[in-house]
């Protein structure tokens, strides 16, 4: 048995080697305050994601897939908002430190961190049950960032990849048949989601409104909305579905999931209507696609239809965490 | 009965109002990202800190006293790099949403928020076992912040305040005889403590390293000895050692407790000795006492000896985490 580690040498062994040097770095790991300097000209962007065991994730999760994803879903928010990644802190609570537990994760976390240029900067560790903060700071050129509150009467209401994968993963893990091959595709939504940080800063100066897909597309356009004062109409045959979504559910259960589910972490959006060729320009370069799914509305609420014209009730509750 | 809280609801009534309109808060709470402006030539000092419940504090603890504390702790390491705040967010994990219980944590919270001039400009609310992680931000001249690495040969060591008396508090509680009248001031030194900040600022400039007293005064100016690479001589008999410590404890026992205990927030910090005329200046102009303590030496090691000269065995292992 190895002897217990503590908190310094848990940090120096697992978590100092994803505190990359870097030009906006000036002071990462292992002083009272981390230090960032932003360009000229430039501001700050931050946000904050709390995950806990047998809530957010199963309490047996894989530590290198959650340590991939807890980073993704917190980059996420500066992807919303158009901002470049700066640096991260962790706030992490562990009931031990196991070392492989350990390894695993900060082997996920770091894979992420250098695929999101995200350096470690800071962070505290400490013993109680598993939850981990993630604090994720970025910059946006002054008065440049994506806000909720900027959606039109007249603008359209884009979304980037495909919805509902996530929420599907879910779905198959409960039902323990992920293992399935065509499954592997929706499962990898739910682990290794994809920041869309190059779309979001691509977006500033053509969107009008941006928000990333958390809780359900439904319940965060309704932030957009409430937000902006303003309401939507949704074309639910509009919404993007995967291949992998359509082969394994129904049609109707696969917009619901697009509609309802969580986690895919793509980016909705509004902008006024004559940004429709630079949006499927954008597409083509990112080779990511952007659909048009509605159009925003003087009139307040937001409305659904069907392919066929017919209304859809909504559930956008969203996550309710109490 | 009142119905559940959601989480939105619940943010807006307990946590908006604690986020203050501010020249450097371009966006606070409700975006996907805060949005925080720096002056000219300024660069972000931040850092974070978790509190366990259970573990960093009781779990039937005064909420409105918790509240203070963990934005005061949180805010002690701006204080301890020089920084000026800017804001924070606030991960809080909480077992259920019991509105007497938030009502009196964010009236707590808010009371340090104001004092300490930081308003809440984000956070994320989850449900599970309670856990605090508090995030600070603040902005210092770029290349100005104090870091642990400045301590020089022949620097003096000093600390503000007074040391001991929160690790004091924990044991009167253990004792259960806190409510004898001078026991109060030791509680509120751990309940209530004061993030030097006004002294952190000041001495940017004057000082050489510094750091905040949180895991005990021998075990904290190890940092600075390590990332410094040097040594200290400590004068055991120079601590500053409060009235309230002094009645309640034998000299021994104050004493141990001043090098060994933690949660004080006060700071310790080195300074060439020609800056001694200036820092007796400074005591005088905040109003709190600074106490030089002992020298920084070329030859590695922390070693203490007593008012005769005689050497003190030190246990300064700080609070273990694992």
């Amino acid at each position: 048995m190895a002897a217990a580690l503590n908190e310094f040498e848990l940090i120096r062994r697992f978590f100092s080697p994803l505190s990359a040097a870097d030009e906006n770095v000036v002071c990462g790991i292992g002083d009272d305050c981390a230090l960032l300097a932003l360009a000229p000209g430039e501001q700050l962007a931050t946000s904050v994601d709390s995950m806990v065991a047998g809530r957010h994730f199963p309490v047996d999760a894989d530590p290198g897939k959650l340590g991939w994803r807890c980073l993704a879903a917190a980059t996420s928010d500066l992807a919303a908002c158009g901002a470049r990644p700066l640096g991260f802190t962790l706030a992490l609570t562990l009931p031990s430190a196991d070392e492989s537990w350990l390894a695993a994760f900060a082997s996920g976390l770091g894979e992420a961190a250098r695929a999101f240029e995200l350096p470690l900067v800071g962070g505290d560790t400490t013993r109680g049950p598993l939850t981990l903060s993630l604090q994720v700071l970025g910059s946006v050129s002054a008065g440049a960032a994506l806000r909720r509150s900027g959606a039109r009467d007249g603008d359209h209401i884009w979304v980037s990849g495909s919805l509902g994968d996530a929420r599907a993963a879910l779905d198959l893990l409960d039902r323990d048949i992920a293992g399935l091959h065509s499954g592997q595709a929706l499962l990898d939504r739910y682990w290794r989601p994809q920041p869309r940080l190059a779309l979001g800063r691509a977006l500033v100066g053509i969107a009008s409104a941006a928000i990333d897909v958390s809780d359900g597309l439904a319940a965060d356009l309704q932030h957009i909305l409430e937000c902006s004062g303003v309401g939507a109409d949704l074309h639910a045959g509009a919404l993007p579905l995967s291949d992998a979504l359509r082969h394994h559910y129904s049609a109707e259960q696969a917009t619901a999931y697009a509609l309802g589910g969580g986690d895919d972490y793509e980016l909705c959006f509004t902008a006024a209507p004559e940004q429709g060729a630079r949006l499927q320009a954008l597409a083509l370069e990112l080779q990511l696609p952007l659909s048009r799914i509605g159009a925003i509305t003087a009139a307040p609420g937001l409305r659904c239809t069907d392919a066929g014209g017919r209304p859809l009730a909504l559930q956008y509750a969203g996550f309710q965490h109490f």
